[in-house]
């Protein structure tokens, strides 16, 4: 009776010591596939955080080294157009180079995301400070679409006139610094739709 | 020893049925937690919704009848001012009701997530869809903001002059249009952050 009793509580024991070793072989299982998941995620992420601070960095530098002499001049007067003649413009330029820092800052978090994939900080401060730059980035585009958009077409209502058939290299340079950042602004999209996939299956 | 033997089986079974239990419990107070968090994400998120609808809603309506004609006429010409005299204004109309449309439709699912507080579906929905609605609502906002800067001040350098000094209640229409507008997006990505948080507690 006494050995059988020894016997039956070892036996309690491998038992209960086995349904752990399945239990923690199963979640492993399940932790390595999230985790390569999350990996695929974060590469993808820091490639296109890369893409981002490219054009936006393109699109400040074409932004910010704007300007164009007109050949003829008067007696009087040089016909002269720079990009910080409009404030839209000058705003493009501050709002664009912040985005471009935050991006370049942002990197070492990105590559924490692919080193520690299953950590949820780095992810979460990511995702939140991303939307502010998506807000950031679509303010600084748009607006300066809107005023390039005028400069090209004029409005005839409010009797402004289009300035880029005098100034026509001038609204050239300034329309492909606005393009580059509405490019930056999709691949920024793109990245916060992705983090959001990539917090889900947690 | 044969009735030992049946004993410990007994026993074993209720070891395994007390562990299997006190488990359930701890996952189920656990899942209760996480329910009563998202749960609160959740009816925040519907009040925020309502709220951004309201102001986009209040926005497209005040530039959308937005005209003033001024009491003063030559023989040949009445000075009068429409909001679709301005393509960006008409843009921004079509823009911010298409934002509040979506808004509106989008409160079922918002009200899903209430019901059913731990189903990832209809939350990562929402999510996606925001986040494009919110570049939406901002590229109409700061594209409106732009040319009213420009209606209030004019520009020297591209010779546009102040069209607010003889329009004086279009304009003040317009720039409350336009704030309203900047108050939706505020919420819209207020928003965006808690859903994001309700998302990470899975």
């Amino acid at each position: 009776m006494e050995k059988s009793e020894a016997t039956t509580s070892i036996e309690i024991a491998e038992t209960s010591r086995e349904r752990k070793g399945k239990a923690a072989l199963l979640s492993g299982v399940e932790n390595e596939k999230a985790a390569g998941f999350k990996r695929g995620v974060a590469i993808f992420d820091l490639i296109l955080r890369i893409s981002a601070a490219t054009a936006t960095l393109a699109a400040t530098i074409t932004m910010g080294t704007t300007q164009q002499t007109l050949p003829f001049f008067t007696q009087f007067f040089q016909f002269q157009a720079n990009y910080d003649d409009l404030p839209t413009f000058t705003f493009f330029v501050i709002a664009m180079s912040l985005v471009t820092g935050y991006l370049v800052l942002s990197v070492p978090f990105s590559i924490a995301c692919i080193a520690m994939p299953l950590v949820v900080g780095p992810r979460l401060l990511l995702i939140l400070c991303d939307t502010l730059t998506v807000t950031l980035a679509t303010t600084a585009a748009s607006s300066s679409a809107a005023i390039v958009f005028l400069a090209h077409n004029g409005n005839s209502d409010a009797n402004w006139l289009p300035i880029c058939q005098q100034f026509n290299d001038f609204c050239r340079r300034v329309s492909g610094a606005v393009v580059a950042a509405f490019i930056a602004v999709a691949l920024l999209i793109f990245m916060v739709l992705l983090s959001a996939l990539g917090l889900k299956r947690h």
